[in-house]
């Protein structure tokens, strides 16, 4: 029933922070997926997103959902370096594996984001314990909603998928 | 594996609001029920209980999830009136059906509120599909958390029951 | 140059809560009062104007600043009554004096909410030392809007510099 | 009455944003001077200080009132850039003078931070007419306290009354 295009693709990070090793996509197999885009000068990320990916960090069990951020840098190149990711992600308290994206010589849109095919930031992605994109937003999302999707995930059985898969405005 | 008592008594109301007839909880079952018990004159009720419940009457399908308010008038019995109610659900636009519990002339705890052992208001009480109470909590919930409780409960085929049935702080 | 017109209407008052006696606008002469009419079936009132009123009232030196509640009941006549107000002030903590408009048997509008022209709750009325009504707004204000304006009146009348200099927390 | 050493230091800067020249302290004697010290990796400096200036700015005349950003790098020096300051001025729409403060060779400290001797980010000064600080703050301060403050500033030498005496909306 599902096609095999909505399988979420691997991610390819340049750094990961708070992981000794790389979090691959495929090791996750079996936990529903939260995967929060986001950048450090954006304000919607700051304000929005990155508090509720620590609720959602924060509100359910590691075994049954793993938060993942994605520093998609597509805008202000020259102003993201690695001392800047991680001095924010030390400031904000933020515990849970973040990448930052591998960047494209050729674009200014990093190869994660553009594989996604993310509209911008911040976007969200909910991947299920079978490795299918679920729901993909671009822009805030009501805690509501969202604990109602991962809730529903969690608790899905191997069979059907019934979540709404369009995009939030 | 539920033990009997666990199932959701039914209700004894005064006065609805919002509905023509009497709303059964008998008459629920296979919905997810949202009962949320609230005193106009309560400051948490008005802050946050009953723009959470509007909030979780918008966000899901009526025939998954059945929101009910109940006024749990257990103090300041003297200023609370039909009118009262009447107007508040008026200026606050409020759509579902409210019930004003049943007084006891024995007790200032009316009778909805002492079967369900409410410990005061805001109370929130999740029913399963099956006519199961799976959560009771007094106080403030998280949407997050209250999402995730409805969006499981919607989810779940017939058979096992695995959220948490605490009460929340 | 303020033309007599603008002073303030003494108000005409059916019960005060929190005051033994009756409080007379013109007893205030010497301080800004800020007059906040409500209504406790109005959720603009209840969200903004009452947690703001109670703000002001916990900022300034009473020496400097009367807050004045004026129940202005013009809708749900039915509803209201002092069992009502008495309830609201003991649940929301409210120490502040309370009027209770009187009623004018010709019409919905009470007499002071009509001697002020008032649009509707809430409504906020700035009076300067001298009696001059010098703010008259319907509706939500900003707290650093409605904190200038006081400010200033304070400052107006004092001649000398009072403001606390040391740190906040 | 007031001790020469209260009167507020220049500043001294390495960059200006939104401004062609650089804004000298002793260019804003007549106005009230609001200046917020800041770090864009310092959450409540974006939480709050950074959207109250905003608020402060739109609030009052610039005639009255020079609302001055200072980004005082006191951490995480290798993180900040003026690429990076360039793009926070940018995302977040501030549209009023901001300096990046000139660092110092010998200390983390920067020149201006350590003359104002502010203790973190983010940091208030209030500084009157004549260049004298009235008040320095570390932390959040609430709307309504510090609208008072400048009220009361921008009244102090005025002698006048010019509050708007038009109803809000």
């Amino acid at each position: 029933m599902t096609s095999p295009q909505l399988y979420a693709p691997e991610w390819q990070v340049q750094t990961w922070f708070n992981s000794d090793r790389p979090v691959l996509l495929s090791g996750l197999r079996g936990r529903v997926v939260v995967l929060t885009a986001f950048q450090v000068l954006c304000p919607k990320s700051l304000a929005v997103a990155i508090p509720q990916a620590l609720r959602i960090f924060e509100t359910f069990e590691p075994k049954d959902v793993a938060v993942i951020g994605l520093h998609a840098t597509f805008e202000h190149h020259a102003a993201i370096s690695v001392p800047v990711l991680k001095a924010f992600i030390h400031e904000y308290r933020l515990k849970f594996p973040i990448a930052l994206d591998q960047p494209n010589p050729a674009s200014p849109i990093p190869v994660t984001m553009d594989r996604y095919q993310m509209r911008g930031t911040p976007s969200l992605v909910l991947i299920d314990r079978q490795g299918v994109i679920r729901k993909h937003s671009f822009g805030p999302v009501e805690d509501l909603r969202i604990g109602a999707e991962i809730g529903a995930l969690i608790q899905e059985a191997a069979g059907v998928a019934t979540l709404d898969q369009s995009s939030a405005a």
